[in-house]
């Protein structure tokens, strides 16, 4: 172990200690630890990994969701890691853990929607694990194919680029607001929102179209939020970066349910994470033409720039002319109370 | 989900199920749910993954083995589901859940035993995932690379084939039983069970060897016994299999420890588990020449002939003049009540 490791863990910790044990990229293997997908290399070069590990209680309520939302949610994050690489999927691999002698329909349902989101994409599931265990677990690991394209990754942001983002933020950390709050998911008010959270959109096609585009410096997805997912392409790519906070482009699903909840619209937009959509950097002057291929391959889906990359070292949030450090940090299991 | 699925399922069921929902092999998949690995097609030629599930309490005990012992295991279970196709080991993915803070000692002595394991076998450990979970929950994906070779299926067995295992089988029951019954573990008569248990060797080299001479029919990896594999491959194979007790080579550490615990040697060599040996078919007269190839490729390996490839159905047990039908059943975990 790193001779500096504290007694107890956090999240980020941990993946640094995995890495270190790992022994990083190098020989066949071109981005290990630390990106959306790994990058293989030697015979397997043009292949993408991504694998995402979901426990009942930390990462899904099966009492707020459905076992078809479930399984939805599952996929669609971890197509989006794809995505966020400008990978077409390939293959899946699912482990499932669950108590014993679960239901036909409970299987189906989950495993199902599952398999429908992934061939949506033009995922197909070809293996895994069924196991018992004390509530439900599952395991993806999803290859994904570039092709002869180079995967986009975090570490090409250059200074001075526009930071921009597909669609529209918030509605899920809305969405998830309104059903911890105990609400009625059918109210109509807030049916976008909770539909944002348990059926997110992986931006498969437009991932793939912005690394076809070849414009692209720098690529992530919003699965923790912007607040905590900038820092991490700023830092991975060297830079710091400044964000507009009226330039945040806010789902009008969380607006509205933020005053029936009392919340806050641009917190959910900054910090909700769970948005799956994609964050990216290049020359300030390509936006326009960014904006176009992304809706031409995702059905008018927009770009926003919010920020830009800076000389940093941090991230800012440029809130009515004034200037705060981006304090919001990624939910870490490890440290938090379990929810 | 198929009309016939009962309310509740076995293990069995869910693997079905889920092969149903998933939709089967078929496009650029060749060989899809059912084998040790799936084999990939298309651009993915060649590569063939595995992956596996493991839940405290449900598959290891950390009371009974230690955090290295646990990383060792679950990275020979999945190397040796490589080794049963032929494969050679190329990249791992591990999603690690844990409960909160755990410390740098556990993820050092876990971690690290796994990627040493890994990298004594050629494998590369290149992402992962890690999440706070109640209990230590380890999935591993691992990728293997055929070069030109064809995979060996569970598929390809010929009626009146050899039906042969590498090694020396029970080893690894006894030991659980050792550490079960509370013994210690230090004891000199069970320091071979408790190892065979908690430091197995996946047969990576003899798998190669076997699958590069072109004469081995069928093949998996016997990580539920010989009692509850052996069927699956001649299922696989459209036929049945008997098996000579007498011929079955139990490991000597079984029957060091059986007298003390009062087991079964036999028993633990045909059902109980996780010896992590290869099982193969071929011509009856091809036994020597791979009983050489398994000895050169992995230090004085043995190879030992055990039975047949019947007409079948079903795999019968001769034991001194008497057949009987195998009755022993892998162990469901979805039926059993937890250990």
């Amino acid at each position: 172990m790193p001779p500096d490791a504290p007694a107890h863990l956090s999240e980020e910790q941990i993946i640094s200690l995995v890495a270190y044990l790992a022994g990083g990229a190098g020989g066949d293997l071109a981005v290990g630890i630390g990106d959306d997908c790994a990058v293989l290399g030697g015979d397997q070069t043009g292949l993408v990994v991504t694998t995402d590990l979901l426990v009942q209680g930390s990462h899904f309520d099966l009492e707020l969701m459905s076992p078809a939302d479930v399984g939805h949610r599952s996929m669609a994050a971890n197509l989006s890691d794809l995505a966020a690489m400008g990978a077409r999927p390939a293959y899946g691999f699912l482990s499932l853990g669950m108590p014993a002698r679960p239901t036909a329909a409970f299987v189906s349902e989950l495993v199902g929607s599952m398999v429908a989101q992934g061939r949506a994409h033009g995922l197909k599931l070809a293996g895994g694990d069924t196991v018992k265990a004390p509530q439900v677990v599952i395991n993806l690991c999803l290859l994904g194919a570039m092709g002869n394209l180079a995967p986009v990754l975090r570490s090409g942001g250059r200074l001075g680029d526009a930071v921009c983002v597909t669609g529209l933020l918030g509605g899920s950390g809305a969405g998830l607001a309104w059903l911890q709050a105990g609400r009625d998911p059918a109210e109509a008010a807030a049916a976008e929102a909770v539909a944002a959270h348990c059926r997110p959109t992986p931006r498969v096609a437009a991932g793939r179209a912005l690394a076809e585009s070849g414009r692209v410096h720098a690529m992530m997805d919003l699965s923790d939020g912007l607040a905590a997912d900038l820092p991490r392409l700023a830092r991975a790519s060297g830079l710091g970066a400044a964000v507009e906070a009226e330039a945040v482009p806010i789902s009008p699903a969380a607006l509205a349910v933020a005053p029936a909840l009392g919340g806050d619209a641009l917190g959910w937009a900054l910090g909700g994470g769970e948005d799956f959509e994609l964050l990216f950097t290049c020359d300030p002057g390509e936006v326009p033409l960014l904006a176009q291929v992304v809706a031409e391959a995702a059905e008018g889906l927009t770009v926003t720039q919010v920020g830009r990359l800076t000389q940093g070292p941090g991230v800012t949030l440029i809130k009515q002319g004034e200037e705060e450090p981006i304090t919001y940090k990624g939910f870490d299991h490890f440290q938090e109370p379990a929810p």
